[in-house]
């Protein structure tokens, strides 16, 4: 059944809230299987005022306030909203949609945008030893104020935290800028609004940025993706472009199958605006079966194009025989689940990360976002330690990634630290960081967890790591965070195969890894790029350190078909 | 069924935690009616770490952000917890006790207080024409930063953003000191720590505080209630002493019929803490039935000892012929339900206050904290106009109040605005402001509605507008919000009726009024003090306008049994 928007008083006007007729559409279908929600193209504008409201936990996230919804679909099964290439313009903080336990969900043929965006931006006119100017365009709504950069977002004050630099040739992070200029950097530097128009940042030992260059002014909370999907399965999103997001382009946890058809996070065409979502482009914790993304973009986004892993809960408090508590130390982490009865959870040493027991959980009580109180079938390990991890083994998903680009954005390109199968092909990668990161930790970010079949074939890697060390030492930086990953028998991670991969770069690091049993690096061709100057983080093009299994062979470098590696301690011919 | 806490491992011990055990024994008798939970005499700590959590509106507190809660009783009916005497000490931002929806609660015997209060205290040890320096006790762990004075509140820097003086031989509010150091007058006052344990305040045009005198620091949300009770019905606090709460002493709101014994917000004998709660002792929105205050003790806590009122809801929007849109206007009535499906909502002017129509609801939608939908049973009035007043007529609950002391707290004493019958009798009343103030608006506070039965009898009214006009004109201070009481035929309230009383005072105000029909001022003792100057903020004793049906008559007036007051823009004899 076709529900049409317009006959919900849905109207393509500036300066029309739309969110009371989605609000009474949806309301009007809540029972209907099969349902689709149709808008005539146009442009809709929406408003949080009177959107639906919610307290939600997003991973990932900053996490405490409630949450206004434009599209709020819980418990619905088989549900399509068909946007026939209509734009949905948001006005301050809220998210366009929460899909929440849903199943056979589709969303499509849309884009969505903010009519101002949670970043603010100018231009480097001077710069000397320890200080620069940046210039604001034109009619920029700002102050400088108490020594801060103010903007207003929704109509609260927000102040600047962080500076990016972006390449006015590239629109990509300028060349090993980094996030030299945000947080506790940023805090340090003096401010002051030297004429109108013009804002002077003073320091000592600053990174200057390029006279040209642009800088991306961050200010607000990580708090509202374009997407939060959580629970249920089936939900796709197709034909979707996302300019900007005040938060991740889409974040999904605890959903069973995803599918991303041309999900693009993107600049829009013609636009001089130089970010696009404030966060990630995807995100996916603890999802199950599969997650595949196919011929999406990923670009100018504020961190990472794709991050797939789980959660390390950190042991408290044993609580009896077969009970204990357990905390989510990580702020991003406060109230999200971390198992249903009946799961597997695996139990990590907090130095090691390697697993001594698999345990069934027979129940959980959640007693509030920081602490969660386990009971199991079987008894606790007794070399249980505090501060050991626990991670949910069922909830892994397989992900393929294929035909995407992802490119200019802040930091690495795709995470992965699921143990399901990952297939990465046919891929265009350039990140200022590594354009592949497989890790896992459990005393920082608590990311879990190890991988056990990775496929990275046919895909194109240029120029990554133009930001280097700060987002990763290799194109392929496989690092789960072991302190000595010599001193342990077994290895982290498992099969990861780079196989016919061509890599284009201006430096030297190609592979990095550690603690991995059954890597190959075969068949893939390594090319020379003058795309900018060489920093040399890596002595070598492949380092590896405590991996077994590992075959390096028929791959083509810069210099012929054979080159010199770092393998377990000693420089090897490969 | 009796419940014995020590069989839960409660434990009356320093740092030991009892928050799981009580969560622990309230799940065991979550179905059981009739269950009394006892403790034996002991001290007993809490910590929010693994308390209960949930999302709350609290009427009249900061509304944002999840709670944490010690003891929460839901959905119970029959259900007593018994201190025996027992102190329960908290430890940073926690709500004590949320009663929800339940019936024939009790909690009794056993006090309330918090390891660090959320508050600071120093002595005023210099002061000059322009500056003044805060001695603090020594161990005091603050810290002067940024131009500010911080200190932590459940491990959180929390910044000074007010001061209140109280005078050292009285413990009450300094004489016309009011919150000339607070808020906005605060934030024009530089701040700098000029010798260790010494901080000075200095600005132009500041009110000086007394050399000796003690300051109270404010910082930290108006949060955490000791009591929130919400909905359900026969609720009962008895021999509960809270010595501290960082929110209001106890907030009811939608509850039938609630009683309070000895149910006192006092100082801790013997300690030097200055302030009790950081907000009111008692405070009762949108309440039905009975509530009655008998032997209570409200003193020292930073503002009114008791509040009754609605909420009037801004009209926003006409969606239909039945329907509209209000709007939930002053940021601390956020969230907070106004009406059931089946109540008679009246409207009123925004001006005037006065209503022009009643109207029953037929049912409403929520759309989120601000906003929510009514549609009506009949027609909306023709003449409706945007920004006036709706009001629920129905939850109006009688108020009495007996053998109760206020005394030294900030602000007033009984604020009044229900249309239920009220009655106050053998109450011992002192505040810095008025005794008793009975208002009502539709602009600021939007606090409803008007008086209909008001019996002041039999009470003794000492010193009270030490801190005047600030927090009221006149020791009763009848004020309805409305711009020009003489514009219309008709009052806003009825029925107030003051005998028999003892007014003690060091100056002239006795009773001021606008808008009532039917005021009784007969038979009351005035004398005169020299507890303070006096401020000669009123000319005379008694002052009304726009009244009708005044009688005042049979008062002793300290020069002897007639006086002269300004009675609707007259000078009368009385």
């Amino acid at each position: 059944m076709i529900i049409r928007m317009e006959q919900f008083g849905a109207k393509s006007e500036q300066g029309f809230d739309n969110t009371l007729a989605v609000r009474s559409a949806l309301d009007s279908c809540k029972e209907l299987e099969g349902a689709v929600l149709v808008f005539p193209c146009g442009n809709y504008h929406f408003w949080p005022d009177k959107a639906v409201e919610k307290q939600l936990f997003i991973s990932n996230h900053d996490q405490e306030g409630l949450r206004r919804i434009a599209f709020h679909l819980a418990d619905r099964s088989g549900f399509t909203v068909d946007g026939q290439g209509s734009e949905f313009i948001f006005h301050g903080p809220m998210i366009p949609f929460v899909i929440e336990n849903c199943s056979q969900v589709l969303v499509r043929n849309l884009v969505i945008d903010w009519e101002e965006p949670m970043f603010a931006q100018g231009t480097v006119s001077r710069a000397d030893h320890e200080s620069f100017d940046i210039q604001m365009p034109e009619g920029t709504d700002y102050k400088v104020e108490d020594h801060a950069v103010w903007f207003t977002f929704g109509g609260k004050p927000e102040k600047v935290w962080g500076l990016n630099e972006f390449d006015k040739q590239t629109n990509a992070p300028a060349y090993q800028s980094g996030d030299q200029l945000s947080w506790g950097n940023y805090s340090k530097v003096r401010i002051e609004q030297s004429r109108p128009g013009v804002i002077t940042f003073q320091g000592d030992n600053m990174k200057l940025p390029r006279i040209g260059n642009l800088i991306v002014m961050r200010f607000g909370r990580r708090e509202n993706p374009a997407f939060f999907i959580s629970g249920g399965e089936n939900v796709s999103v197709a034909s979707v472009n996302v300019h900007h997001a005040p938060g991740m382009g889409l974040l999904a946890q605890w959903c069973t199958n995803i599918h991303l058809h041309q999900f693009n996070v993107m600049r829009r065409p013609g636009s001089d605006r130089i970010v696009t979502a404030t966060a990630d482009a995807t995100h996916f914790v603890y999802c199950r079966g599969k997650v595949t993304l196919d011929h999406c973009l990923f670009e100018n986004q504020l961190d990472d194009p794709c991050n797939v892993h789980g959660i390390y809960a950190r042991i408290t408090e044993r609580l009896g025989d077969d009970r204990l508590l357990v905390e989510l130390a990580h702020d991003m982490a406060k109230g999200i689940k971390i198992a249903n009865p009946g799961d597997r959870l695996e139990f990590v040493r907090r130095d090691s990360l390697l697993t001594y027991a698999n345990l069934t959980l027979k129940d959980l009580n959640v007693l509030n976002k920081d602490y969660v109180e386990l009971e199991f079938e079987q008894q606790l390990p007794e070399d249980m330690e505090m501060d050991d991890g626990v991670g949910n083994t069922l909830w892994q998903p397989d992900l393929t990634v294929t035909n995407t680009t992802v490119r200019a954005n802040r930091a690495r390109g795709f995470l992965i630290t699921t143990s399901g199968n990952v297939r990465l092909e046919h891929n265009k990668i350039s990140a200022p960081g590594s354009g592949i990161k497989i890790s896992g930790d459990a005393n920082y970010w608590f990311e879990s967890g190890a991988v056990r079949q990775v496929i990275i074939h046919h895909n194109e890697f240029t120029d990554c790591n133009y930001c280097c060390p700060e987002w990763g030492k290799a194109v392929i930086d496989i690092d789960p965070e072991i302190e000595w990953p010599k001193a342990y028998e077994e290895c982290y991670h498992r099969h990861i195969s780079i196989e016919k991969n061509r890599f284009v770069t201006f430096d030297t690091g190609i592979l990095y890894g550690h603690s991995v049993d059954g890597i190959r690096f075969v068949d893939n061709v390594i090319e020379k790029s003058d795309s900018y100057p060489p920093h040399h983080v890596m002595a070598y093009p492949i380092q590896l350190k405590a991996c077994k299994n590992v075959t390096i062979a028929g791959n083509q470098w810069p210099n012929g078909t054979q080159t010199v590696a770092w393998v377990n301690d000693e420089e090897r011919k490969v």
